[in-house]
């Protein structure tokens, strides 16, 4: 698992920041990928890295304001360009199919592919063997939601080595091992299973939060994440504004980060008021609070590790 | 006057060329400037020049595919952070003002400044001391309109020299003179205007064609033009192409230049299969049918000068 922002700026765009859109990979090196948000410009940011629209299998946007929403219509019309984009999800709060179907009535836009729109609630919406997704409603001006998402545990590893010396070849029966199985090789030796594959690890999992004020949904969400992506509109100290327009500053996303007891924290969703040196300064304030802090920046690529929880 | 191209390229961006955008200086170097058309990214482009949202005092639509389109509603929003930002006109086919709503609507989006949305038909919409504005229908597959900017004629200028020769000083009187009165110094010696100003001269002409199939009102809109902005989404040769999707081949784009004895042609919204070394074939090729083409590019900036019409 990976993580790419492709934009990290608030409201409007800069020319070193484009508006919100976060792409994690979910198989392979963004083989197969799902985008949180897209601002206007996410198909054009997407342009300059390696991932391609017929990877992207799903859309989670976290509120309907225009900065994580605007590249939406665009972006899905130039998946058609791409040979064999697949069916695509999205999923987000009541009105995101309106506000599609809307844009592509106005346009006379089709797609060549099938969209699924599915608009949320809290809870787990996905539910599958390799992730589990759950929502919770934020705290913003407008209904805004935080995804965490969890990998499922991974199987240990095949001990190759041990393997080979043991006389079992490459082939079926690594497979039936790999998944718990117990094998006879025809010599009539018997293989057990934990004798040669690894103990099974926890998976991994990622926090990605919507608009928000500090509020107990997105610590519950953040709780022992291996990374919190958090936004961090204002600076410490600029808590009423913040609070005024429905968001954090970066020293309540660097609490949140150490309430949650997550890992690692990046801060992202920056005002445009700042500038590169304003950022680096405020993420030294908020590492007194929390270590790990990270500010995003375009193109920043973050691998999610597994911390020690 | 001079053209900017903000975006050429149709259907979809790549990553040499934005999707369709062009502004046109109507008051100094892009002192107030107007903009036709708007795809997704063109504030985006706009961050990369001098021009500023605050000088930007009308948006026209050719029509409602989204690669002319979906940059709107993030433009508009994001002007509201400029300084002084006054009234805006938006002039465009019927539906425009609905899309604009809609999206504003499902996003919470609010402008701090005026905006004045016109549904235009055909004929005149801007008639003021300084342009005149037609409008015509081209013949797309949804309703797309062309644009004739025609300036008002300029007066002559003032010959300083002579002035300086016959003791008049800069001042008020050779505001007088300039507006064609004649003014009597206190010398009792009458200056009379046509002595010391020049020729009046025709003003200018720049027609800027929406998505179309060849047609009369092309031709029409293109009549004398010292400027026509024309779409070449096709190479020479692909005209049943052209027509199925309702476009135009270079070649045909040189054949209107042509028949309405246009001084100069810049074509524009390049189908992406085109790239840089294709397009530069592409116009070798209409320059045998009208020798002044020269292709778009992104930030292109053309001088609209006066033909000899």
């Amino acid at each position: 698992m990976q993580i790419l922002f492709l934009g990290t700026s608030a409201g409007r765009p800069t020319k070193e920041r484009n508006v919100t859109s976060i792409a994690l990979s979910v198989h392979g090196h963004f083989n197969r990928f799902w985008l949180f948000d897209a601002g206007e410009g996410t198909q054009h940011r997407l342009l300059e890295t390696k991932l391609k629209l017929n990877k992207l299998e799903r859309i989670f946007i976290t509120h309907l304001h225009g900065d994580h929403l605007y590249g939406l219509p665009g972006l899905l019309c130039s998946r058609s360009y791409f040979d064999g984009a697949g069916p695509l999800q999205i999923y987000g709060p009541t009105g995101i199919r309106d506000y599609i179907e809307s844009a592509f009535r106005h346009s006379s836009a089709h797609l060549d592919y099938e969209l699924e729109v599915t608009e949320i609630e809290a809870g787990r919406i996905i539910d599958e063997p390799e992730y589990q997704v759950e929502v919770a409603e934020l705290d913003h001006r407008i209904l805004s939601f935080g995804y965490r998402i969890v990998e499922s545990p991974q199987s240990g590893k095949l001990d190759t080595g041990k393997l080979a010396r043991l006389g079992v070849q490459p082939g079926p029966l690594y497979g039936k091992l790999k998944n718990g199985e117990d094998v006879t090789l025809p010599t009539g030796q018997m293989i057990h299973s934990a004798e040669v594959v690894g103990p099974t690890s926890p998976g991994r999992i990622v926090t990605i939060l919507g608009d928000t004020r500090p509020c107990a949904n997105a610590d519950s969400l953040a709780r022992v994440a291996d990374l919190l992506v958090h936004e961090a509109t204002f600076a410490g100290g600029m808590e009423e504004k913040a609070n005024e327009y429905g968001h954090s500053t970066i020293i309540q996303a660097a609490q949140c980060a150490s309430n949650a007891q997550a890992k690692k924290l990046v801060v992202t969703h920056f005002s445009s008021r700042f500038g590169e040196e304003d950022v680096a300064r405020l993420v030294e304030d908020a590492s007194s609070v929390f270590p790990d802090t990270v500010a995003a920046y375009d193109y920043l690529e973050v691998d999610v590790l597994k911390g020690n929880n």
